[in-house]
C-alpha cells in the first residue's frame, strides 16, 4: 500500500510555491491530495477535510498558509494526524507573522513547523515521517541525503580547481 | 431589548485579566455570556457557538486568545458577526505572538484588533460598536469619555500644585 | 436611511490602496465620505471632522495611516464613534511602525485595528459594525462570505483536475 | 515491540523543562532515551548518536537547546530519521535567538519546530508522528483529545455558573 | 530672563520616571512647568496647551509618553516649538511600541526623540537645544560634560587599583 | 548673523538623499557646512570638526548614517552642541540597526533622533532648535507649517470633487 | 612561511559574494584554501575540515552561511582555531536569523560574528587576528586603514567644492 | 613574554558581568588591563587608549558595552588591534540596541562580536585569537574544550542512571 500525504493550501496564490512540494512527494512515491482550503472562507470544508483525513488514507498533512495563517492549527484542532505547517513568505518581516502563527500553538496541539516558504523542507519532513512506518521511504531518504552530500562535494571540488 | 456580547476566551488561565473585560461591559449595561472556548481543543463547540451566536441574541464577539492565537479568526470564519480581538501578552517579545496572528487575518475575514492585554480596550471597542444601534450606549460612552477626562485634569491640577 | 462611513487617510500617496476600501463600503451600498486629514498636519480640521462626524450622520471612522500613524488614534480622541485604524505598509519592518502606532491604543481609547494594507478588511469590518443596526448589510454580508467559499471551492475542484 | 524516542537537550540547565516532554512520551506508553548532548562542547557524540539511533532502535529525535541552537539541525544532518526542534526560551526577545535557529533549516535538510518552551506539544508531536506506525498510539492521542475537550468543556460551565 | 521647558507626560504612571527629567532641568535653572495632560482622553487642552505654550514662555516641549505614544506628535502639530519625544518603557518588546509611535513621524512635522525610558537625556537635549539661545547653559552643560568625565576617570583608577 | 547648521553623513553613498536635508535647511536661508566624516575611518577628523563646531559658529549639528550608526554619538561625545541623529534606512528590518544605534544613547550623551530616512525631518528639526534663538526662523517655520496644512487641504478638497 | 586562512561557505550561492572576501585576504597576501561545506548536507567533511584545519597550516577559519546558520558553530566545536561567523542576508527581517544563529553560541564555543553580508569585514577581521602573529599584516592593515582615511578625505574636500 | 589583552567597559555598571570575563582571561595566564572607558564620555581617553594600546603590549581589546554601544566601533576606528565587542542585555528586546550597535560596523572596522551578555566568549575568544601567536594559549584551549566536553559526557551519565 503507498503513502499518502494531504497538501492543503490557503490560497490559490500559494500554488506556485506549494507545487515544489507535491513534486517531492510524488518523486518519493507518495501520494498528494493537494487542495485549495480556507481555515476562514471555507471553515466546514476544513473541518471535514480534517476529520475524514485518516479514514481517506492520508497519514500526513502539510498546511501552507499566509499571514495570520491558521491553516495547520484547525486542521489539527480536527484530527489527531501529525500536521506540518509551512509558513507562507509576506511582506512583514519576511514572513514572521506566518510563522509564529503557526509555531506557537498553544499546548496539546502540536504543529510541526518548518521554516518561511521552505516547501521542500514541509515535503522532505512529510517523507521522514511516513518512513516510521515505510522502509523504503527510509531507504529512498538515505539515497536523497547521499545525493545531496555528494552535490554539495562536486561543487567543493569545483571551486577549488 | 437589551444589547448583549459574547466574551469567549481560549484557556481559563486568561479569565483573571478577561474578567477586567466583562465587568466594563457589565457597567455599561450590556448583557454578557462569557465562555471558554478553545480553537483547537474544542473545534466543534467554537464553530457552534459562533455559528448560533447572532441566533442567540449575541450582537458582537470578543475573542481572548494568546501565542497562536486562531480563537478570533476561526470565529469570524464562522459567523457575520463583529469579532474583537483581544490579543493576551506572552513571553516571546511581550505578546507580539498573539498580536500578528490575530491582526494579519487574511482577504475577507476582519477580526477588529485592540492592543496586547487591552482588556478594557475590548469591551470599550464593543460598546462603541453597539452604540452605533443603542443612543443610550452612545450617550453612556460620551459620560465615560467626559469622566476619563475630568479624572486626567484633576490629575494635572494636583501634580501643579 | 443609508449607512454612512467617514473614511479619512493621511496622505494622498495613500489613495490608490484605499480606493479599494471605498470601492467595497460603495459595493455593499453604504455611503462613504473620504477625506484627506492630517493628524499633524491639518489638526484642526482632524478635530473638527472628527467632533461633527456624528451629527454628519458618520457612523463608523476609517482611518488608514503610515509610520508613526496618529490618525486613528486623534479621531478617537474626539469622538464616541467607533474608529478602525488601517496602517499601510512602509519600509521599516514591512509596516511593524504602523501597526504599532495604531494598535497600542492607551486604554480607554480604543481603535479597531486591521492587518497592515488592509484595504478590503477596514472596508468589510466596517460593514460588519454597521450591520448590528442595519439588517440588509448583515443580509449582504453574509451572501458576501457565501460568494467567497463558493470562489475557493471552485479554485479548490479546479486544482483538483 | 515498543515505540522510542530520543530524547536530547544541549545543557543540563534545559532538564526540569525537558522532563515535562519526557513524563508524556512515559504516559503514552514510549520508551524515552534521554542525553544531554551538546552539538558544541560534544560534537563527535552528537555525531555517534544521531548516526546509531535508527540502529538503536529510535524512531523520532526531539532536540531542546536555546540560543544559536543548532542541536537539531546537527542532528538531522546525520540521521534520515524525523526531527523535532524544541526551542527553549531566552532572555533575547524571548527565545527568538533560539526560535530561528531551529525552524529556518535550509533546503534539504528540515527540523520539525515547535514553539518556544513547548515541552508538551514536542512529546505530542512525537507520539503523532509514531502513530503512523504504532495504531495503539493514534487511540491514545484521540483519547488525550478528547480528554483535552472534555477539560475544557468543564472549565466553560464552571466559568458560566 | 529664565529659559523655560513644557515637560507633558501622557499619564500619572509615568511622573515618577519623569521626575528625574524634572529635576535634571530644574538644577540647570530651567523653569519647568509640569503637565499630565493627554493626547487622547484631553485632547483639547493638549491642543491649547499646544498652541498657547510660545505664548506663555515655553521654548522646548517634551512629552512622555507610551504605547501607542502619540503625544510627543499632537504636541508638535498645534506648535512650530521644537518637541521632544521620551518613549516610556512598555511590555511589548521593551518598548518598542513608544519608540516607534513617536520617532517615525510622517515628513514635516518632526519629534526629537531620546531613549526608551531615557529621562535624564531627555531634559538634557532640551538644555542643549535653549543653550542655543542662552550662553550660560552652555556653559552648565560644558561643566556637566567635564564632571561626567571625571566621574567616569575616577571609576576608572578605582577599578585599577 | 545668520543661523549655522554643520550637516555631517558618514558615507558618500548617502549624499543623494542627504541633499533634500540640505535644501530645506537653505530655503530657510540657514547656514550649511557638508561634510562627509566618517566615525570609523577619519576618528580624527570626526573629533575635531566636533570640538570646533562651536568656534566655527556651528550651533546644530545633524549626523546621517547607517548600520551601526556611531557619528552622532561620537560627534555629541565631542561637543556640547544639540545633535541631531538622522538614521540612513539599510536591508536589516529596514534600518533598525541605523535607528537603534543611534536612539538608544546611554545617559549624559543624548542625540535627538528623528525617523529613518527623514531627511526633511532632520533639517525642519535643526530650523526648530535655531528659532529658539532666531525669530524670523520661527516664523518662516510657523509659514511652512501653514503651507503644510493648505496642500493637504487643496487635496483633500480635489479628493471630494 | 604565509599566513592562511580557511574561507568556507554552506552554499554555492553565495560565492559571488564571499568572492569579495576572497579577494581581500589575497590583497594582503594571506593564503586562501576556499570552500564549500555544508554543515548539514556534508557533516563529516565539516568535521574532517575543522579537525585538520590547524595540521593543514590554517591558523583562522570564516564561515559564511544564511539561514539557521550552524556552519559556524559547527566548526567551533571541532577546532580550536578562531572562527569567524559571516551571516548572509536573507527575506526574514534581511538576515536576522543569520545574524542570531551565529552570534548567539553558547557558552564554552564562541564564534566571532561580523555583520550581515559584511563580506570585507570578516576578511579584514582574520587579518587583525592574523597580524598579532604576523607583523607585516598589521603594517599593511594600518596602511590600509590610512588609505580609507584618505578616501574618506578626498570625498571630504570633494563634497565642499 | 605574557600576551595581554585590554578589557573595557563603557560603565562601572557592566562590572560585576565582565569580571567573568576577566578571571577566565587570568586563568588561562594571560595579562589583563581592565579599564571603565566610555566612548562618549571621555572621548579623548577612549582614543588615546586605542592609539597607544599596541605600544603598551595589548595584543586584542576586548569592548563591553550596552544600549547605543559605540566603544567597539570607537576604539576600532583608532587601532589596528582586533577589537572584540560584547553587547550587554538591556531592557530593549532583551539587548537587541547593544548587539545590533556593534554587530553591524560599516565597510573597512570590523568589530569581532559574540552574544549578548557572553561574558566567557569573549574572554575564549581573545584566547582563541592570542594561541595564533602563542602555542601555549592553543595548547590550554584544546585542553578547556576536553574539559567541557568531558562535563557534559558526566552530566549526560549522571541523567541515564
Amino acid at each position: 500500500m503507498m503513502a499518502k500525504v494531504g497538501l492543503v493550501m490557503g490560497s490559490k496564490s500559494d500554488y506556485e510555491r506549494v507545487q515544489v512540494c507535491e513534486q517531492i512527494l510524488k518523486d518519493f512515491g507518495v501520494e498528494v491530495e493537494t487542495r485549495i482550503i480556507s481555515a476562514h472562507r471555507t471553515p466546514k470544508i476544513a473541518e471535514e477535510f480534517s476529520q475524514n483525513a485518516e479514514k481517506n488514507g492520508i497519514e500526513v498533512i502539510i498546511a501552507a498558509a499566509g499571514k495570520a495563517a491558521h491553516l495547520g492549527g484547525v486542521i489539527a484542532g480536527n484530527t489527531a494526524l501529525p500536521v506540518i505547517g509551512l509558513p507562507m513568505k509576506t511582506s512583514l518581516q519576511g514572513g514572521m507573522d506566518s510563522l509564529l502563527s503557526i509555531v506557537q500553538m498553544p499546548k496539546g496541539v502540536p504543529v510541526a513547523t518548518v521554516g518561511v516558504d521552505a516547501v521542500q523542507n514541509a515535503g522532505l519532513l512529510a517523507i521522514q515521517m511516513l518512513s516510521i512506518k515505510y522502509p523504503e521511504l527510509r531507504e529512498k531518504m538515505i539515497s536523497y541525503k547521499k545525493k545531496m552530500e555528494e552535490e554539495v562535494i562536486a561543487l567543493d571540488k569545483e571551486i577549488q580547481r
